[in-house]
C-alpha cells in the first residue's frame, strides 16, 4: 500500500514540491496539498495541469497553526508523510499533528517564533529537538531541514565523512544566487523569514565553541564553478546548528553571497529600524511591526520567476585528512533560474530548496530513510539522497584530487 | 488694545515660535498655545520658564481640522492674530476658522492634502488661493509662508525688486543645512512632510512656463558664505509657486542640499515603495501606510536639536538689470544649531522656521503688514520685515557689487 502524501504550504517552495511529487507520482498513494488559503493550493494544481501532469491532487484549507487541525487532516485523508515546506512559524504545530498520527514528517527549514530572532545555538535544541523522544515513542520518522540549505549540503558533509575522510577539520558551505531577477530589490524567498536570518547574531562553530559576529562582519572571496568570484559573507544558517553537533571538532560556517547593493539596501532598511519584527507606534496611534510592512512593499518572491536569469552554486568545501593525509573537496550544485520556471514554473532558489523534501518523502516511501526517529539529514546515509536528487533535477558534482566530475 | 496671539502647533517650529513670541510679548496681548495634544503645549511653555520668560501663556487642546473648533477658541480667546505652526494638513481648517472670526491667519508652509502629493501648480491655486475673496470679504490679514522658506526667501527677491533690479532674470533659492545631528538617518522637520516634498515632481518656473524634473536629477555645485562648496538639487518648493505669479518673466528655481549618505537612504525607501502615502496590505490582511512607518522609526526631529552642530544658509541669487544694466546679487542668512539650540531649545532649522512667522505677527500688531487681505510674503514691503528678523535672531547678509555685507 503506497503512502499518501500531504504537502502543507503554498508558496513558491510548495509550488516545486508539488511539481516534483507528481511527478514522482508512482512512488505515492494520493497527493493532497493544504494551504490556509485554498485558492493558492488550487493555483499550483493548476499549473500542473499546464505542465500537463495529470496527477490527482486534492486541495484542503488549514490552519496549519493549529495541530489538532493538522492532525485530523492527516487522520482524513489518511497521510502516511506529510512536506511541511509552509512557513518557518508552523513547524512546531504541524510536528505535532505527525506526532498525534504517527505520521511521517519532512521539513525544509528551523522553526521559529514570530515574536524572537535568532536565539540561543544549537536553534534545533529550542523547538525540534525536544520533541525527540515523542517522534521515538510515536514509531514514525522526522527529517529535519531536508531542503537544500539546510538538507543537500548537510549530506554534502555526510558524504565527506562517509568516502573521503577519517577526520574532518573543517565545513564551510557556501551559498551563491548569481541570477538577475530584474528588480530594484528583491529577495529570493519570503522577505519576512529571509532578514530575520540576517538581523541577529551570525552563530558560527569554531574552535569547539560557538562564536559571534554580526551580518556582513566577516566576508571572503571564493572563486566558485560556473558562477566565477563571489563575495560571501558569513551568515547564520540552520545546518551550522546541527552540523556542528555531529562534527564537534570540525568548524562549521555558513557564507552567503550578497552584491553591494544587496547590502547597501539592507543595511539602510536595518538601520532605520525597518526590519525590526517588533511593533513600533505611528503618529495616529496605530500599532504596526516595520518587518511586516516592508514585506508587503517587496516584490512576492513567487512574482520574480519569469524572467529570472542566471544560475546558482552551492557546495560544501570541506577539509579534513584521511589516514592522517591531509585534503580537501568541494561537493556541490548549480542549478539555473530559466530551466526551474520551464520545468516547474518557479525561480532556482524555489527549485533548489522545493526537490530535496521531496526524494526525503521518496526514500521514507522505499523505506530506505524510513527510520523511525527524529534525524537530521546529516545522520543518514547521503547517497541514496544524492543520486536520487541526481534523478529528481538536482545533480552533485565533486571537485576532487582527481578533478571536477559528477558524483 | 493690542492682539491676543493664538499659536496652533506643539513641534519643533512651534516651540520657537512661541518662544520668540514670549520675547516680544510687549507687541501682543495674551499669548495662547493649542494642539491636538495639549500636554505637548504644556511641554513648550515649560521650555519658556526654564529661559527664565516670565509670560503668562494658556495652553488649549484642539483638533485644528475643525474649522468650527478653531473659530470657537478663537472667539473664547479673542485671538487677534492665529500663528499655524502646526502639520500642513490644517491649514485650511485654520485659514476658515480665521475668515469665521475675522482673526489675522499667518502660516509657513502650503497646504496638503494627506491623500494627495505634489498637485498641479500653481500649488497655492489648489487651496489657500480660493479664498481670497472670502479673506477680503471678512477684512481680515491672511499672509501665506511665512517662514523661512517660504517666507523670508520671498522676501529677499523683493528686496532685490526694490532695491537692485528694474527687470529680474533669474531667482535662484538655495537651501544649504552644513549641520550634523549625529543619526544615523534624520529628517529636519517632520519627515511625512519631508519625504513628500520629494517624491513628486519637481516643478520649476523656467522660460515662462512649468518644467518638471524628478527629484536628484538636476544637481549643481554652489560655493556659499560659510558653509563653502556644497552640493544642491532642483526640489519642488512652495515659494516656486508664487513667486513665479510675480516674477512671470524670470527663471524661478529652488535648490536644496543633500548630502550622498541622504540621497542613499531616501533612495532606497522610495525605490521600495516605503515612502508612499498609499496604504498597503499586510500579509495579516492590516491597511498601512508605510510613509506613516518610516515617521515612526526615525527620530523625532525635535529630539536632534540637543548635539546638533554646523550652519545653515539660505539664500536668493537673484539676477537681473537696472537701467539696462545687468547684474547679481545674493541675499541669504546664516544661521547656528548650536545657537538656536542656547537661545530656544530648538535645533537650527526649526529656528528659520519659527522665527519669521512672529515677525509677520508683530508687523501686523503695529499695522504696518495689516493688510486685509490674502498676500504671499514678496507682496509686501520687504525691509520692514527683514530688519526686524534681524532683531530677532535672523540677520539679512548681502553679497552684490560693493561685496559681502548686511543689510
Amino acid at each position: 500500500m503506497k503512502k499518501n502524501v500531504l504537502i502543507i504550504g503554498a508558496g513558491g517552495v510548495a509550488q516545486v514540491t508539488a511539481h516534483k511529487v507528481a511527478q514522482w507520482a508512482d512512488e505515492f498513494g494520493a497527493i493532497h496539498i493544504a494551504s490556509r488559503t485554498r485558492s493558492k493550493a488550487d493555483a499550483i494544481i493548476e499549473t500542473l495541469r499546464d505542465k500537463g501532469l495529470d496527477v490527482e491532487v486534492t486541495s484542503h484549507t488549514l490552519d496549519a497553526m493549529d495541530s489538532q487541525a493538522v492532525a485530523d487532516l492527516i487522520r482524513q485523508i489518511d497521510a502516511g508523510i506529510c512536506i511541511n515546506v509552509g512557513s518557518a512559524f508552523i513547524n512546531m504545530t504541524v510536528l505535532q499533528g505527525c506526532i498525534d498520527t504517527g505520521c511521517a514528517y519532512i521539513d525544509t527549514a528551523i522553526h521559529e517564533d514570530p515574536d524572537k530572532i535568532c536565539e540561543t545555538p544549537p536553534w534545533y535544541a529550542n523547538y525540534e529537538w525536544k520533541r525527540r523522544e515523542d517522534v521515538e515513542k510515536a514509531g514514525m520518522t522526522a527529517i529535519l531541514g531536508a531542503g537544500f540549505d539546510p538538507g543537500v549540503v548537510n549530506a554534502y558533509a555526510r558524504l565527506a565523512e562517509d568516502e573521503y575522510f577519517d577526520r574532518i577539520d573543517s565545513i564551510d558551505i557556501v551559498d551563491i544566487n548569481a541570477g538577475s531577477h530584474g528588480r530594484y530589490f528583491a529577495t529570493n524567498f519570503d522577505p519576512e523569514i529571509n532578514f530575520r536570518e540576517f538581523t541577529g547574531t551570525v552563530y558560527a562553530w569554531q574552535g569547539g565553541e560557538w562564536t559571534e559576529n554580526r551580518m556582513f562582519e566577516v566576508g571572503r572571496e571564493w572563486d566558485l564553478p560556473v558562477v566565477g568570484k563571489q563575495t560571501a559573507y558569513l551568515s547564520g544558517h540552520d545546518e551550522v546548528h546541527s552540523l556542528a553537533q555531529r562534527y564537534k571538532d570540525a568548524d562549521v560556517r555558513f557564507w552567503m553571497g550578497f552584491g553591494e547593493h544587496y547590502i547597501n539596501v539592507f543595511t539602510v532598511l536595518k538601520s532605520l529600524g525597518l526590519l525590526s519584527e517588533q511593533p513600533v507606534t505611528t503618529a495616529e496611534g496605530d500599532e504596526v511591526v516595520p518587518l511586516k510592512v516592508v514585506k508587503a512593499v517587496l516584490p512576492d518572491p513567487a512574482s520574480l520567476a519569469p524572467g529570472y536569469t542566471g544560475k546558482t552554486c552551492i557546495g560544501d568545501l570541506v577539509k579534513g585528512s584521511r589516514d592522517g593525509k591531509p585534503g580537501e573537496v568541494f561537493i556541490y550544485n548549480v542549478s539555473d533560474h530559466e530551466d526551474a520556471f520551464a520545468e516547474v514554473g518557479s525561480q532556482g532558489i524555489s527549485y533548489t530548496a522545493g526537490v530535496p523534501p521531496v526524494a526525503a518523502a521518496v526514500l521514507i516511501a522505499r523505506g530506505e530513510w524510513d527510520v523511525k526517529r527524529m534525524v537530521n539529514v546529516e545522520d543518514l546515509p547521503a547517497r541514496p539522497f544524492l543520486e536520487l536528487l541526481g534523478q529528481m533535477g538536482l545533480p552533485t558534482r565533486i571537485i576532487d584530487s582527481t578533478g571536477d566530475h559528477p558524483l
